[in-house]
């Protein structure tokens, strides 16, 4: 049987702190989700959440072209009845088809925060049921704390799930809610549990795990070993206190480690595009070091596995970077060889002759303090002029900054700067909200007239490293400024004991690279 | 047997792409990790790496009270003579006590990257691990791509362990160099090796996983179910790529799950404090779900949770946080904080009347972007504001920085600052290698006479980190600005869309904690 991938980034996944999605960024996911080819997507919880509830007002599931979109609820209240109780009630009147219905199944829980009896929750749950399956919708159950249940009382959990089953659920999410299972009990649980509903021929076992013991993925690996064939996650594994089961790494292992075809090809190369996209959405840094999709998941620093990935990427890389729409890359460091820099040159499309000359330059700078693993552009650059080609924007004359403060007042920063560019001297002054600022303003007005390309080009991540820190502000400074047209990022390196000379030299360089980079594609 | 613990953040974890760290910073790394418990602590690859030769030169094994010093290298080369590989000879030299020597176990990387046959691969290792362990070093061996060997010819991979224990290896480190072998599979792998082994009474099996298909931590903790009494990791997970095993999540996991004590309560408690402190020193941004010690790990969002966690913490949380040396977050109680704030100033000897107050003042702050945790004069300073004491240093009237750079000079850089001391007006001009450096060197001369005890005092770090990172050079910047007086060292932290506004105000903090804890000192 197909795994059924169960998307929650737009409900669980919007508990993670510091996100808060707006109803048309809910909907781009959606469309995203809907792309990459999962099968259900949770968009919210309606009952709870106005803006949830906007989300299912405002797009209707017959948008979707392969994925279910569904609504989550809770069963309805002890004592009460689901055909009035408007958690309940609310689902029949949404386009969702599917309905999810959390509940608890750990008897401690039953007790302390519902405050009924194990029997009135078993109640609550047929009702709840029953009263969506003949609505007409679909009803997935979310068994919640079930491993923390399961452990205290299986017979309990089991009857919990049996209940739902009953009452006309067809499949049964087995949730660890509070993240804390560890993979081999979680397992064996799975297992008891696929084998107890071995007579429900119309009734999946699901998966839904957290990350607080750092094993979201793995159980959701394992539990899909031991028979479940439903699983829940959320894109990158945003989520609640440490995430969710990231979905993202969960389908590349369940496809390309467990030979489950979840998604065809040509989807399963978007995972990278999906992951960066739902990142830059939701206003969070991608993890560059995320399983898979991450800028550094296929990124081979050491001299001696370079090597090998020439011989053979199978050496050192365990799938190839391509299936899932990632790239390899050999960022160059200290620890590196000649074999980088070929490969390097290669990637930027440089012709790279001397390359002994080249790395020895490169030591000797990273030996000053230059760093240019982040900083393609000023390796480009480097590179370049070592084979003789240097063609800066400008020469410059002088720069001055001031920064001044009144008592109580605000510190303003101004940077004036005196320079020749195509022949024609210019001076230009600008206010900004630092030096480097100031100065990157005042350095745009000057020669912007003369390099239209450097409208497209904005500074997008500007990073300070002190070097030897104990010597503190007398200390060599390295500064790392990332440069972006829009379509692609670049970074640029500077270094010195002063900071505004570290930072001068990052931003010519990511400036000269921009507009090298533009006059190229432009020539291509 | 207990769990060995075995940290490789400062060999393995290095080669986390952007992460390069001075011989000052892996010192006070490897005093951190001793502190915490850890019982190897390896610190470099000497023979690859000038800078981590270095380590090895200026850092004694002695001066560790607990751990035991690692150096790691290589097998002999094909062909060769351990006695006469510089890469092998050079270990003994070394005051590390420990050597781990790595191997390939893969055949495939025997035949296409070394380039030899197995039987001189097993003479190579044989020879390395007999003059090893000849010369007195406990000898680890990793056996590189283990897993990937495994699968390929068990029967060879096997062969290899064999070769480093006859030859003297005390522990067999099986390696998924990859990191892409599921728990399942690994799980197997580990068992039918530790079986294999069972007729070597001080042999000791190993694990050193990699985090490519998100099972990183699960793989470590099922190799230890299936007998591995050796468990090798990263501090927060750095590592190539993916990254490593995270050492922090582990022990939490081997500890409060599995029921194996490897660190005693005081120490297990320092989970947090150590996690967050090396990511500060790898200016890394610390990973706020990170399990167990993120600062989101036991923050609860929802108000059921809330309620469930007054009920009983276990209803939500999988661990106490306190055990970790984390604290419970509740967004809307605020009942976390306040005892950490009694708690900080009485630590600090500081009166903490109005502990509602300083607790939403502080909120306050964060909210802007100042973060405490590595700012104790600055949260020193705003409880004692807070409580109606302020004993500023002096009263600010301006203050002015000028950079300039000429075509080819060198950038330069002077303050002048004109303020009130103890009822007198001073006006002094100084230069530094930045603004930052300029305007404390002005500050000094300018209050000095009247502080003598400023003379006692440097700065000992400057960090700077840019919130909101995507907004580049006109983003808010938060600076971090440690002090010591040669006996302590405290932090003080500025934030302001103007960098130098933001160092102004960590520097001026800095300063007057120091000074008024030297009058404390005397008077006491």
């Amino acid at each position: 049987m197909r795994v059924k991938l169960f998307d929650t980034t737009l409900r669980d996944g919007t508990q993670r702190e510091g996100v808060s999605l707006t109803t048309e960024d809910k909907i781009r996911i959606a469309r995203e989700l809907d792309a990459l080819g999962v099968d259900y997507i949770e968009a919210g919880f309606p009952a709870s959440n106005p803006k949830d509830m906007e989300f299912f007002e405002g797009f209707d599931a017959s948008e979707l072209d392969h994925a279910r979109l569904v609504a989550f609820t809770r069963a309805r209240r002890p004592g009460g009845r689901a055909d009035e109780d408007p958690a309940v009630t609310l689902l029949p009147r949404l386009s969702a088809p599917v309905a999810c219905i959390v509940a608890k199944s750990w008897k401690m829980h039953v007790e302390k925060v519902l405050r009924t009896t194990p029997e009135e929750n078993l109640e609550s749950i047929r009702d709840t049921v029953r009263y969506l399956a003949n609505a007409g919708k679909e009803v997935i159950f979310d068994a919640e704390h079930y491993f923390d249940g399961f452990r205290d009382d299986p017979e309990h959990a089991l009857a919990v799930l049996r209940a739902a089953a009953d009452a006309g659920a067809t499949t049964l999410v087995l949730c660890d809610t509070n993240g804390g299972t560890l993979p081999t009990e979680l397992k064996a649980a799975v297992e008891r549990t696929v084998e107890e509903f071995s007579g429900y021929p119309d009734v999946e076992v699901g998966i839904h795990t957290h990350n607080d013991a750092g094993c979201g993925v793995a159980n959701a690996i394992v539990a899909i070993e031991a028979g479940a064939t439903h699983v829940q996650g959320t894109i990158n594994g945003v989520g609640e206190r440490c995430g969710n089961c990231d979905l993202v790494t969960t389908i590349a292992n369940l496809q390309l480690k467990m030979g489950l075809e979840v998604l065809d090809d040509e989807r399963l190369a978007k995972l990278t595009g999906t992951s960066n996209y739902v990142s830059e959405l939701m206003n969070l840094t991608p993890d560059t070091h995320r399983p898979y999709v991450g800028r550094s998941a296929f990124a081979h620093k050491g001299g001696l596995h370079v090597d090998g990935i020439t011989q053979d990427p199978s050496t050192y890389e365990h799938v190839a970077p391509e299936v899932v729409g990632n790239v390899r890359r050999t960022p160059v460091g200290e620890l590196s060889g000649k074999n980088s820099i070929r490969q390097k040159a290669e990637e930027l499309g440089i012709e790279a002759g001397d390359v002994t000359g080249i790395l020895s330059a490169i030591k000797q700078r990273e030996y000053e303090g230059y760093h240019y693993e982040a900083a393609d552009a000023s390796l480009a650059l480097l590179i370049g002029r070592t084979a003789g080609e240097d063609r800066p924007l400008f020469e410059l004359e002088t720069f001055r900054i001031i920064s001044e403060k009144r008592a109580g007042g605000e510190t303003t920063t101004e940077a004036t700067i005196k320079l020749l560019v195509k022949g024609q001297r210019v001076i230009s002054t600008a206010e900004g909200n630092g030096p480097v600022n100031a100065l990157d303003k005042a350095l745009r007005e000057a020669i912007g007239p003369h390099y239209p390309e450097l409208r497209e080009i904005h500074l997008s991540n500007y990073k300070v490293r002190i070097l030897d820190e104990h010597r503190a502000t007398a200390a060599t400074t390295r500064v790392l400024i990332d440069s972006t047209d829009g379509k692609r990022v670049w970074g640029a390196v500077g270094v010195g004991e002063n900071i505004i000379e570290a930072s001068w030299q990052a931003l010519v360089d990511g400036l000269e690279y921009g507009v090298s980079a533009a006059v190229t594609s432009h020539k291509g």
